[in-house]
């Protein structure tokens, strides 16, 4: 059976056994079950996530203590700080797990390390980097723009699988609005 | 004297005389006046812009016929509709001069050429985009988490040049606010 990481990295790029080999010994599996975190805010990020199996949520806590939900993670995903992880500054977001999850990470001088011996590497993540760059500005282009029911409407069309999974609570904290505001859009 | 553009482009790699030279010879100068477009909604944009002077905006019009400014470009920066120049889809925003402006310009297929040609060209854009991916990641905390105040605070912060540049009522179209609410904070 192929690797789901193989799968994965070959919507982009072609490998052979051998490259997929050497790439897969970057990495290393672990296990979380729900609720265990992989990044606590303030800490210096060391690792890139891919998620295996399970469902995972990106998240901040504002000065009142409300917790407001950047991005969720499901099955072939990427997910980290991306820039404690990029600038090895204190990460700004918590991420922990709303499933028990199996990841793959790779550190970061693992991934450095891997796209210095295999340049096509370094352009498969160049372009994850895009698609994760025009993901956040449609984001923005949203939040700006859209009303909470065109808001609700797009996360639904692009994450159908994502209702099913993740409570009611998170989908509002995602989308900036009370459970109340929520219940009375699907009325 | 050093051209801006290798400056640029060295604060993160370093390049050969003749390596910039080929490097500019994918590129070509425009020069724009204010008012004028380089981006218009709904056009396929092949062109990524450099700054070599001058300040423009990149916006969107919702259904109201509102504009909301993504982001602002002063010199030195990189500005384009990334989502359309990448996936050569219909551009979602417009971009144009505040001020006028002499800009570089690389095509998609040019860019897709130099960095097949030279591998630290496509470092030197993976690190851009991904500055440009955490600087879109923040834009997005702030418009979650922060009062108005905050946020006025933060642009201010991150450009203080573009106050003396941009018109109050664009800062308010930024932070999404009315221009009355934007002279209370000063006051």
């Amino acid at each position: 059976m192929t690797h789901p990481l193989r799968k994965h990295i070959e919507e982009i790029i072609s490998v052979t056994d051998e490259e997929f080999t050497f790439i897969l010994s970057h990495f290393t599996t672990i296990k979380k079950r729900k609720h265990q975190y992989i990044v606590q805010e303030g800490e210096i990020v060391n690792k890139e996530y891919w998620i295996i199996k399970g469902c995972l949520k990106s998240y901040f806590v504002d000065n009142a203590g409300k917790e407001h939900i950047l991005q969720f993670g499901m099955e072939n995903w990427w997910i980290t700080d991306y820039e404690s992880f990029v600038n090895q500054t204190k990460s700004k977001t918590s991420i922990d797990c709303i499933e028990d999850s199996e990841l793959l990470y790779i550190t970061f001088e693992n991934r450095d390390k891997l796209t210095q011996k295999m340049h096509k590497m370094e352009r498969f993540w160049a372009k994850k980097s895009k698609i994760g760059r025009i993901s956040l500005q449609n984001r923005i282009l949203s939040l700006l723009k859209n009303s909470t029911k065109e808001k609700y409407d797009l996360l639904l069309e692009q994450y159908p699988k994502l209702f099913q999974r993740v409570p009611k609570k998170m989908i509002a904290s995602y989308l900036g609005v009370s459970r109340e505001t929520l219940s009375r859009l699907n009325e």
